[in-house]
């Protein structure tokens, strides 16, 4: 029963990408994605994976040895993290303040974990004393914990949280899939176990891969489980196979979507993780001031606002879907919207790798000032430009 | 602590692959990987999607509502059929002939299913009575089957044993991996409840996305599970809900590989799946008559011989990882070895998607011969480029 018609040629609309993710795609991104197929087992691809495995060590700044990138999204990542550190009937403690807390919560039970919530208020950070009750009641294998809270905007700090977790002889487990290369994450240093990350947030790269990295501890106690890991697919102790130096035949990788990811940790370390980082907090400032000059505040609190994802609320008597749909039809512009307790209340204002530059952020002001003019908003028309402008100034 | 100086530049050779897959991806699809990202919610993407369940359904050769890719490779695609359908207690019936058909059973035992293998030697077929007294005795809910075995070569025919499976009341699960788009897959006439793919074969994609089918029937079984799927990323209730109507946020899909796999799938059924099966097997019946000039044979039965695999015994006398080596770094072909059983043994030849053509048939004859001659094999020079020859003027 083949169709009588074919569906249209492809022919995607050019977007400038300033939501949650997937960000733009860094041009030199996308030419490495058409070069020519080569085998996942040609020495050839060996050696990217050698490469890639190095690039991923620095941008997490971790010696671990089993880094590597899972052949899925992001949200794979996750489930990578969580069923090889759980066996059925393990403790683990799950910080939520978002989606994705949720969702490693969720995932966590599914791997027949006896799952325990510690909850902060949407858009608010976990201080250590919120997390040590839940760990002395809980006495948890693993603690998971989101770095970049994609759904509020909250940046989590890790390395007080990451010396008491391990204190308690758990695991922790860190959700980094907006965070990485977009502020320092600090693998070594902090002590963090498990990390998984996405391509498509601060790497430029279309989603399809999901970084992540494996302490040696990590490791060793994935080894000596008492039961399969659930996941064929995800199973590390096989992939440790395939990405260390016996190269067992597990899956088939997938090829040209690590030319992206490969080309895109180039572009990263080229430019230099601190220089990477700094160029984020500028455009995040810069966006801010013109943000705050329309009148228009973040929900994070200061201090914890991630610079590559603006998380902000939509102004009285604004109408959210409006301004959304206009921005992309009549500007290519795509932001992303609230989900969940935010939905309809918080717009989300990605500047993330590629996208995160001073062309991006004037466009959008100058857009959205007119979206909002159109809406009876009230401000100073060419303020919010005129702010960031100022801020690049004071700044450089 | 990043690295002092970074991995080389990308710049993969040319292959020509005529291994077990990935195949040689078209060009066409190749470049429809490097066009911009655009949105995972944007209306243009979710046109996309509706336009590659449309063409999964035209290459299944299914109505199935339930037809998408999973975000991830054939792999991912065989653990989201079984974990889906499958319990944890219930009872599995899996077919084993080769590596694949391992692998499911490896997937359904770490699912929590109480798995019966049936056995045949590597490269023969399963026939309807090799499967009557396992159903019998197992009472299972599914049973698995591999319809073309990648590492033997072997042509599974499916109809017969739907027809015993169907009437038994459990689900059939059938991996067509390396089938489909090289031949007849014909999910609602055979009655498949389950069934995946992989781009980087008949499809000329590149890996990275896995199609798949749920027949109506295996998706009330899913909406009507006691326990949650036990892998979040893989749970078709919650992704029906993103490929259908409702468009609820899952995950971040891979979009440019989505661009890559809606190409190929216009290629394919631009061709027509008729003249698609129909070209594979004209290339394979040239190189098969090439191949017997030499003296060399396939391992599956006359009969059960896949048209895009071409698993044949390396001759007497010849050093196996030799000519494989040379192939790849004197003419840039890359050609499959043995797997398990037949290690060292057997060579696999793809001749898949858009490298199923004359030119590959050729080139690859007259560079084993250079080879095989240097080794010392004997044969009459150019016998094999003539008979493949001989063969395409006999049939066109």
């Amino acid at each position: 029963m083949p169709s009588a018609s074919l569906p249209a040629p492809l022919d995607p609309p050019v977007r400038t990408l300033l939501g949650p993710g997937p960000s733009d795609t860094h041009p030199r991104v996308l030419a490495a994605m058409s070069k020519s197929t080569v085998g996942h087992l040609d020495s050839y691809y060996l050696q990217l994976m050698d490469g890639m495995q190095q690039m991923l060590r620095s941008v997490f700044q971790t010696k671990n040895r089993m880094t590597f990138a899972v052949s899925a999204t992001g949200s794979a990542g996750m489930e990578a993290a969580v069923v090889n550190v759980v066996e059925p009937g393990d403790s683990m403690v799950v910080c939520v303040n978002g989606v994705f807390g949720g969702r490693m919560a969720d995932v966590a039970g599914r791997a027949g974990a006896n799952v325990t919530k510690v909850e902060r208020p949407w858009g608010e950070v976990f201080a250590v004393g919120d997390l040590k009750e839940a760990i002395a009641k809980a006495k948890p294998k693993a603690v998971g914990i989101v770095l970049a809270e994609t759904s509020t905007g909250a940046w989590q700090p890790i390395e007080e949280i990451a010396a008491v977790v391990r204190e308690s002889g758990a695991m922790l487990i860190v959700d980094a899939v907006t965070a990485l290369g977009g502020l320092p994450v600090e693998v070594d240093r902090w002590g963090v176990d498990v990390i998984y990350s996405g391509s498509q947030k601060c790497l430029s790269c279309p989603p399809g891969l999901a970084p992540i990295s494996f302490s040696d501890r990590a490791l060793e106690g994935i080894l000596a489980r008492k039961t399969k890991v659930q996941s064929w697919y995800l199973d590390v102790s096989m992939l440790a196979q395939y990405w260390g130096s016996d190269r067992v035949y597990h899956h088939t990788a997938p090829i040209n979507m690590t030319y992206g990811l490969y080309e895109a940790l180039r572009l990263v370390l080229d430019e230099g993780l601190e220089n990477c980082f700094a160029r984020h907090r500028r455009n995040h400032l810069a966006l801010k001031a013109g943000l705050a000059a329309l009148g228009i505040t973040y929900t994070a609190a200061q201090g914890h606002q991630l610079p590559m994802l603006n998380a902000v609320r939509v102004p009285e008597g604004i109408d959210d879907a409006r301004v959304r749909g206009e921005l992309l039809s009549r500007f290519g512009i795509e932001i992303g919207g609230g989900l969940g307790a935010f939905k309809g209340k918080v717009w989300r204002i990605g500047l993330m790798g590629y996208g995160s530059r001073p062309a991006n952020v004037l466009l959008f002001l100058a857009a959205l000032e007119q979206l909002l003019a159109e809406q009876g908003h009230q401000f100073d028309g060419g303020a919010g430009v005129a702010a960031a402008n100022a801020a690049y100034s004071s700044t450089k």
